[in-house]
């Protein structure tokens, strides 16, 4: 029975993809056991605190729902001939459904038995987190293979009171401003959306554990979505402040280029070192503005009376595409076989060399007056001239390191090499862009 | 005789369509009976103060010139067969022309009898404000059968002290703050240049008078072109701080779409409800900078040492097509015939939509924290959801309702629609744009 | 021997090709004794004082280095025979090379044989002024004729402490804020690059020396490329205050177009009027971006702790461009030959408009209220009518001449005419732009 499957586990430092194999299969819904036991195995693998918030919790406008435990969804005909149980696939039964047992019609039943318009072989993700209903998923061949009269139906759910679970991990760095990493983890029996976009922050925060000093505080937020960031947001209202930016994750181990979404006010400091990082990675990837590429958790952080700038990294086809967001999205099909190889790394990379960014950005200060006689300290000028050149002329005292290469169009880390090889030589003083 | 012409009237609450047919023929010259005739017959649709300039009165750098009374202007033959007389069209002579009764050769004739250089069959509109001069105008055909070597000029005309008159009607609102209309009355025999706009102007401000209430205060100025707006605004210095802004009404019953020449500023909430107004309207239209569309009197509102940001409506054809601003411009032919119809209520029905903006528009500030839980507060959002969020995340407390449709691309009345919902929760509180 | 060629000299108030043609030959080098010969003729046409700067005197973070003497550097066969020698032509010895004497090998003289890639005939421009070497260059025809096993090379040179020079003429103006000239003089036996500038420059600067009166104080500087930029001004850093902005010269004799390069900041009052008398000139012309033209003195003056804001002016081909900048660039074939006739008279008129908006430039505030009654004020209203009106709405009282031209796309002329007439009525007022 579901109710005794031996919750999973993982061995330390799990890789990427032995997370999503050990989790994705999980009924991991808003509140449930399902999702209980898959931030309990990520738990392990950094230190993270576990934030609990019970049925019922007022959360800003929102309110933290029941849990919801299904034992088996079932349909059958009334011989007792299954047709497709929950404990084959969670997606066959839509989350949240009202608990229901009986005989119904042919013609009751095909409206609430959901099908995919385009992917005929895909078991469908759907939900009724916000009317009181039931549902059943099927592929396109099952539900035309219904010609009987009458079948019956089994949704052997329940509601409860529960908590609402987030998971935090945090690491301090010099300043308490910190940036925010944020992913679901509520999506059952699917990986891209939205166990990629976890194994990713957390394979981030692993390796930026190790540096020797970090500038600013990071963090790490696991959490069922948009309840979820109400939850934890309304909770810990202090901290807000300390905020300075935030990045989303997710749909990262599609094949597609990356696409940045900027935040409400598209130009802070983590959408300027996201979209730079993004244009010296020199791969395919688009930027959009905010609301226009994919919605997520970076609403709740962008919103009124919170006004954290937080951006979002996916892999998604372009809005319009037939395809849009991906081909599997929200259905069965999104499982570790479509995952393609490298994609998850790369985006880890990309996620790192921003947080790069971030740590190295300052605004440079000359504290010597004309064109520097470059020859004299050792630069390759050969190599270097024109970059030299533009990082000098852009020493103003205001525009900080990462504007330098974004307004001059030279890598970051060329802008960094001249920058370095001045402050080596005490030619320039450094200054943090803003207090912290 | 001209002379003994009964003035024309108006039913109370005429239409748009008889105030012109009942006075579009009068010779409504800058200072003249017959512009003093019309006036007088408008002023019984609303309550109107008419304001009386003396000839000679300084007004900024102007100043008001003499009545021009034209009893007749005559052509003809030494044996005395008429061939153009004033009696049939006012156009036959050039306004303000200088008397004149002689007999001239046909050399001399020629260059004073102005015709159209596109339209054959019309009587072109010329006048003489600036220079002491006599004029007389015919078609084509009647110019081309002059053969005989000398003619007979009878230009019975009279300059002598009179007021230049400018009617204004008020509509008084909460504020004292007020928006102008404005359109001029001094084209003679001629339609949509330019009672049109006066005919608009005067329907607009009867439907205003039926609000419950007012925000702001509305003027109508009813005028000569631009000695007319000199006058008025020389004697009127107090008010102009309280004018936020204006709107010229011309040229509103040709069958082209709506063209707004933007203020000087060109950015005055006048221009933003203007051309938003156009914009969700959606029919074919066109916006131009200030100066490149058509000049009037909003010339003078916006001049140095007055700054009244006065937009411009009309319905005119692209500068630099072969008909600009519209076929019949300064001609005979335009007359009653010529209005498009339904032209004249779309224009009315647009400038009450940017009225409606006007007195709507306030600054919303969010009482919430965090996006809404749309869900709660019974929105439709299967149908709003983009514009919600859209709305959701404008709310600065900066940005104005009117902005927020501006910059969002929701329409207008879709983003009234969801900040009122807010408004019923107490969600948001609105303040007004700028202090009134 | 060159030793005792005879210093040339130029007659009272010399023509610009006369400058060119006395002085063009003469072996230019940074330090050296062919500089100050071609800088000491200049100083007769015009009042300069020159400064003289010591071999080992620090300039920011640059040196002043040694004066480089060359008697004489040659090719010869072992048995004898010249194949090339710097008596004909300074550029076949690079410039600051070490001296040599001795056999070798012609595997060992080919690499240090330098030619043109892509100008047979032509013999290139080489110097050695940042690392310790030698070099000679000839035309491709005669290295590809070197057929023997070993040859004789004499550099017969000498590094010794010298004085860098600096030439600077002056013209008062009411103010001291000043507008700097610059064109450097160390380029050996080439025309375009650089004797055109400096032939313009002091052309210019006679010609501003007759005007009855400056607003400003004009200053040209001559100096040798980069270090003498960087003499000058460590060496007169109480003047950088004064200087509001400047104009680097060279290569305008040939026929390209004129190219205009701005400053760093890019709107200084010398990027405005230089890109407007551009515009309103109409010929063929280009505009780019600091940096992106051409590089020269102006660096020094626009880095960091300097800031005036020079921009540079010449006929250049567009980067990219093979024969980029000019055909002849570097090379024997930059020659009086290849001047085109008119073409420095051309940019020494237009660098005469830039500096008559310069003088005439100001804040006109109106003093009147409303539109102008034009015809009051013998406006010939007809020509001027649009201009007249784009004048009058700009009238702000903080848009000045120079900006109300640009903004309206008015020519400066009829800017100015317009405000000249409104002057001569008492209608503005005149402030300078900035205080001064």
């Amino acid at each position: 029975m579901a109710d005794t499957i031996t919750p999973p586990t993982l061995p330390p430092n799990a890789s990427m993809i032995q997370m999503i194999e050990a989790l994705w299969r999980l009924p991991r819904d808003l509140v449930s056991e399902g999702y209980d036991d898959a931030l309990r195995a990520l738990a392990g693998q950094l230190p993270m605190t576990i934030h609990e918030y019970p049925t019922g919790t007022p959360c800003f406008t929102w309110t933290v729902p029941e849990k919801w435990h299904c034992r088996e969804a079932r349909l059958e005909t009334l011989d007792g001939r299954v047709l497709l149980t929950s404990r084959d696939n969670p997606l066959h039964v839509a989350s949240y459904s009202t608990p229901f047992r009986g005989e119904i019609t042919r013609e009751e039943l095909l409206p609430r038995l959901h099908v995919h318009p385009r992917l005929p072989d895909a078991v469908p993700f759907r939900f009724f987190y916000y009317t009181r209903d039931w549902g059943l998923c099927c592929t396109q061949a099952l539900k035309d293979s219904l010609a009987e009269a009458r079948y019956r139906v089994v949704i052997d759910a329940a509601f409860s009171p529960g908590t609402l679970k987030v998971g935090e991990a945090v690491l301090p760095g010099q300043s308490d401003d910190c940036f925010v990493f944020c992913a679901h983890l509520c999506h059952p029996a699917m990986v891209n959306d939205d166990l990629s976009g976890v194994a990713v922050g957390i394979d981030v925060m692993r390796r930026l554990a190790r540096l020797p000093r970090r500038r600013y505080t990071y963090r790490l937020v696991i959490l069922p979505e948009t309840i979820g960031s109400a939850a934890y947001l309304s909770h810990n209202e202090a901290l807000i402040p300390t905020m300075r930016g935030g990045l989303f994750l997710e749909m990262l181990g599609t094949g597609h280029g990356h696409v940045l979404q900027k935040s409400a006010p598209g130009d802070s400091i983590m959408d300027r070192c996201a979209a730079l990082a993004l244009r010296d990675d020199g791969r395919e990837h688009a930027v959009g503005d905010f609301l226009t590429v994919i919605l997520n958790d970076e609403r709740m952080f962008n919103a009124p009376g919170i006004r954290v700038p937080m951006a979002s990294l996916s892999r998604t086809l372009p809005q319009g595409h037939p395809e849009y967001p991906f081909n599997e999205y929200h259905t069965s099909l999104d499982c570790p076989e479509r995952l393609v190889p490298g994609s998850l790394e790369a985006s880890r990379d990309l996620v790192l060399a921003i947080v790069d960014m971030l740590e190295y950005d300052h605004v440079p200060t000359p504290l010597f007056k004309g064109e520097l006689c470059f020859s004299r300290y050792g630069f390759d000028y050969a190599r270097l001239k024109m970059s030299l050149m533009q990082v000098l002329f852009s020493l103003d005292g205001q525009t900080s390191a990462v504007d330098i290469a974004r307004k001059t169009g030279s890598p970051f880390a060329v802008v960094r090499e001249c920058l370095e090889g001045m402050a080596a030589h005490g030619l320039i003083d450094k200054a943090w862009p803003t207090p912290v």
